[in-house]
């Protein structure tokens, strides 16, 4: 069961890093289907539905599927846990967030038995509704799918 | 408040990045100070140690002031939110981590009114206690210092 | 201390069983106060009060009385621990809930200075507001009142 | 994605119902493949393993692929939420368990697409460490497989 | 249901006011049973341990009613929902507390029909495991008994 | 780094003590810095902007300083732990609240390399939204600033 593809490291550098700074990890990012995208929010809702919609327009998850809707969903979550830190708010609490996603699709095990597991990756700015008051924020989820 | 040096970035680029996959990224590491270590546990107190252990050793906080330990302390426990995903419980749930991590610290904002802060990144995976049955986590945890 | 009543018991049969099903549990279901609902909604507050209305209105609490509102407030809460399994947000994070509920109100201890204590049992689907994009839940919660 | 199996449902109910309780619903029962055991412990881990060590010798999942174990970890975590009401702790907060378990495996949605999954039901008792000063409690974890 | 007994307050200035500084409120601490004690840990079962065995020896609950004890090991966790500002672990996560508590016993409401309530609350220190590298921590907890 | 100002204390004790029941506190209450406020609520967006408003207002923080509204931000959200007990949901979950709260600014440590901390506490009320059915709440939270 050692790992082949790192689809977590994909997402994550997918997700942080600029198209400039990617030059040199384009051997990383072959044998992984992906998506990209971005979202600004104090509501969460606007947060989830914009990785959903994201992943069931590039075709990355059988949108009449509920199985890959609700492996993509729980990977969504946790992510956020990453971002949020505690608890899911944002709005709620004060708090907005920027930020930049990416979602990886791919087989990360040797064994092509384990066979395809997803990673959202979230990498971006939460803080104070005010341009600026903010800091870096990172988060990650894995599912089987 | 612009932000000139992203300090939680370097550390989750420095905590999921081989030596050899960094030489891209040297321009991005200069104007920080960092430590790198890595820790594999069912025990979070060994998780939390480790880094305090090897931030401390490598002068990044002041040993004698509590003020810079419960700024790295905090960092690291939001660190680990994102790499438990919901609560910090490891070996009580029979799930072990195996993580490196980067400890980074510098002057974020163009404004040097906002002074120091201190970003701390994992990256590893999060299993069953059985070689393999595992997947990829991150976290990260910024703080002002 | 032993139970004579499991009111936990009753209470989640109530909410899962349809109306046919629970012909050979009618014994069950003797010496016990009990009120039924069902309710839909991704908004938290509406669950709530769904449950809160139908038992004032059956009479099974005391409607003037904080103390009694007070426990069956918290055993609400922790039945929908059960259903949300980690946070209490529905609709903030893009579910919905379609719940059968059951509060059951009795002596459960067989020493009568134990007194009353109520149960608050959720059965029904959780998942995304699309028409069958959901999974089953469940959640208990007990208190004594 | 109309369900025609109640995978949760019928974990919970084998959770619950005692032996002589069940003969109503042996129809309720075909189709699923299920385990069942018991655990009482101070100690989650102990609690994890029971259900684990259940599943696998019962050859519910495939003991050699992560995947599996995955999807059941999951879904026991998601059934402790139902269990603690709040944080996954039991010795730790100077509490008990004594919990009856059962897994099903099963296909619950009208279109195969949807494939197989797997629900962990948990019911007993959780309390203070002193036999009797204790009341009931529910949960339960669904998951794709 | 206006309040005539702030059990909660009382509770409260007991934990933190010393001996010499209760003077003045001599007048507020009429007409509550409590007790007091002191408990320093890394061991969340200790600090639970140590109120629950001071409020037995007081007599402030009946020992043999497993609803009181209820009622009291709820506000004693509501309680550390202050303390540990999160989640209830203390030397799992490389913390340690220096605390003082008081538990009270009265009828906070005017109207008779509501009955007793118990209110426990800790003041003290929250920290490394190394003197003086703490900051001091508050909880109450708030039930009807 | 023993503490010789316990910006803590005096924070909670005046967000509890009305006018009058200050007096013999006088000597308690000099040396730090602080503000005061109320704010009653079904919304945690108006309890944190009446707090932040307050210390902006009061000078108690530089405006423009991210660093300074981050170390208070959190502060009060450890506070809010305290409120809530268990998650920063209010209006979502039925439930509201009447709070008084303070904030201190200070020197704790007498080591003058600890710096200013900052203490936020909340006293008051949690309960339905109908005027009585409530109870005590406290909630404390601490940084350095
Ligand atoms: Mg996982
Ligand atoms: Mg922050
Ligand atoms: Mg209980
Ligand atoms: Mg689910
Ligand atoms: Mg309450
Ligand atoms: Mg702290």
């Amino acid at each position: 069961m050692t790992q082949k593809l790192r689809i977590g490291k994909i997402a994550t550098l997918l997700a942080m890093l600029e198209e400039q700074e990617r030059a040199s990890y384009s051997s990383l990012l072959q044998d992984a289907q992906c998506c990209e995208g971005k979202v600004g929010s104090m509501d969460m809702q606007k947060v989830i539905s914009a990785v959903e919609t994201a992943v069931k327009r590039s075709g990355l998850i059988q949108d009449g599927i509920y199985r890959e809707t609700h492996a993509l969903y729980h990977a969504i979550l946790e992510g956020l846990e990453g971002i949020t830190r505690g608890q899911w708010a944002i709005g709620e609490m004060m708090r907005t967030v920027g930020l930049r996603f990416a979602v990886v699709r791919g087989e990360p095990y040797v064994d092509s038995g384990e066979g395809e597991w997803i990673a959202v990756a979230f990498y971006g700015t939460i803080g104070a509704p005010i341009k600026g008051l903010e800091h870096e924020t990172v988060g990650l989820g894995v599912n089987h799918i």
